[in-house]
């Protein structure tokens, strides 16, 4: 395990999202003590593999229009083999800005104003911000959240089907909540969209970030035997924390979806630019596979730590996690509304997770914290959250 | 004036889409001898401001969610203020991927499918396809091209109105032909607008690349007095051959038309990049400004000696160029018609100009040649053009 995890790296001198625009976002004063773990993107510094290949990008000097996406795909062609198993043949990638551009093109293509998206709540919050800012509505499908872990309700999400459900937008692995879909869960996710002819839209975005033990199944090997349309999204941009590059991937096997997706990135211009294509192809090497596992064996001490604390906290529940460096902690049991979660957590703890309403049904009562940081903090904070509950024991 | 200019540089070697991607877009047989000249970047490596940027964003280490665009919009204003006597307030601009998504945006935004959108031709070829790919159509303003340099036809233009025009979509300078538009000119359109209540969308990402002795007005500078509805688009990327970092703005003074802009890009999820930001803010600085004057006065050399060998073929004539680093050849002298023309110059000369046709009325047995290169290139450009006319002399 690599010792840089653990080395102090200050976000906040590079102006950094989380560390520096939580009071514009949340509404949280700023100061030198709040400890953010809210946007999801790590506190490392980028490793070397990464950091030369900038380095390169800027002695080569051409900034200028550049014709080498091809390397790129095939550098995601090889990972994905690699690391899950999945052939992709580079035709099937459509590069595009972001797994968040990537949603909204799909919402756009396979939908129109008025008819509705499906979703797992809860679920991303910008799921359903997306959904309703194209002016869609949302069907929520409610997660069973009492559990130990999450888990889905097939039977039930029967029922909530309106008609006008022309996308299944699932999350695999779960966020928040960290679960690592099995196959067979997809495979029921699969059969429900067939029955009722739904595009099943998969944000794989996390499915590198798998604790040790676990494995993730990409959706496209559980599709044999349904007819069922669909479309896959990934990007390294959550495993590698390069979101600031800004690149994402839509991998769709069948040329009418494909065709139809590239004119709606086609229509709005959508290209992919030269430091998420040269980031992209420099992550998924060997060199960045094995700081992969090791980031994943250091986010599982994380997980660990985190959840000791969580545990001595009455009324407190943190899931189980599977996937990601998102852990959801259920407050529910504190009895606390989520102004009074919010203001303790926020207020006497100084830490800013991620709110809980926004991502949907089952979100309220609910924090998301982001463990992708150094176990200094995540010590931290769990000595905090303790002592800012400590009249509940 | 720095010697760089003059230098090689090998940009087949970074797989620039000019040097390496002729033949997949133009299906000109690629060769080492071949001169491409279509593609709107410039061949000379970044200067040390750019690339030193590049090298301290690999040193900070740091590709996550960023919130310093505010210094790229502060680096902006400073420019438009300095460089154009335009006074910009920061809260005007949104950044987008490119000018091209930010045309796209603006076309999605303010015009339905079978509204028009008016265009002066010939013009940057993408105009019109990316109308038409939308499911607009475009009404044709034809530039009067038989003088020394394109010059409008308003009076005419008043005809070629059909009354479905949404938007008119400015090029200024004008690409190809390489019109600086006076005040006048402008004041024209800007009343041309007004008179029929069409929206004026002014693509100005040439306006930094005037020849010595031209000087750029802004659009924004001539509104006042007219109840025309404006919006300006911008970028970096022509100015120092950046384009690969994907970075556009897009200046909207009223705010009803900001908001309705803004919920476009919000929509589809546009984000500005990492790259882009960094870029931005280091060329937008009096580095950058020297550079500029200095690369100016080096394209015009190249536009002097490109014109000199021109003058020497019966039968074709280069527009005046004011601006930009696109030289208009209209060959409609010759008598050659528009693929017997082709043939010729990427044929026998070996040149890749980009093809007159795309540019729409005007555009036929035009070729559009890019200066944006060694003056090395630009002269031997000149000796092949007038050894494969020669049998014309």
């Amino acid at each position: 395990m690599s010792a840089t995890f653990d080395d102090a790296y200050d976000r906040t001198a590079t102006r950094s999202t989380k560390w520096d625009a939580y009071e514009t976002y949340l509404k949280v004063p700023s100061g030198p003590d709040v400890l953010p773990m809210w946007v999801a993107d790590m506190d490392f510094p980028a490793p070397d593999f990464l950091t030369d290949a900038v380095r390169d990008l800027a002695d080569k000097g051409d900034f200028g229009y550049f014709a080498h996406v091809d390397t790129m795909c095939d550098a995601i062609v090889w990972w994905m083999q690699t690391r899950h198993n999945w052939t992709v043949d580079p035709a099937h990638i459509t590069p595009v800005l972001s797994l968040g551009n990537a949603i909204a093109m799909a919402i756009q293509t396979w939908s129109n104003p008025g008819d509705a998206v499906a979703i797992m709540t809860p679920v991303y919050h910008e799921f359903a911000s997306k959904i309703a800012r194209n002016g869609r509505t949302v069907t929520e499908l409610p997660l069973l959240t009492d559990g130990p872990r999450f888990e889905m309700d097939l039977a039930a999400w029967e029922t909530r089907l309106t008609g006008k459900e022309r996308i299944l937008l699932l999350c695999s692995p779960h966020n928040p909540g960290g679960r690592v879909w099995s196959a067979s869960e997809l495979d029921g996710v699969a059969a429900f969209c067939a029955r009722h002819d739904i595009l099943l839209v998969s944000d794989e975005v996390h499915h590198d970030i798998v604790l040790p033990g676990e494995t993730f199944t990409p959706t496209a090997h559980v599709l044999a035997g349904h007819n069922v349309r669909f479309v896959a999204m990934t990007s390294a941009s959550k495993t590698f924390s390069i979101a600031g590059s800004r690149l994402g991937t839509v991998i769709i096997a069948d040329q009418a979806l494909r065709n139809a997706f590239r004119h709606t990135v086609h229509c709005s211009d959508i290209a992919p630019n030269l430091l998420g294509t040269v980031l992209t192809r420099a992550a998924y090497s060997p060199q960045g596979a094995a700081w992969v596992d090791d980031m994943n064996a250091y986010i599982a001490g994380n997980v660990a730590a985190f959840k000791a604390a969580i545990d001595t906290i009455p009324g407190a529940k943190m899931s189980d996690l599977e996937g990601t460096y998102l852990a959801w902690v259920d407050f529910s049991g504190t009895g606390l509304n989520d102004a009074d979660l919010w203001a303790r957590v926020t207020g006497e703890a100084k830490i800013v997770p991620s709110p809980g309403l926004p991502f949907g049904t089952g979100g309220s009562q609910g924090l998301r914290f982001n463990l992708g940081t150094q176990r200094a903090n995540v010590l931290e904070a769990g000595e905090r959250l303790k002592r800012a509950f400590s009249d509940l024991q």
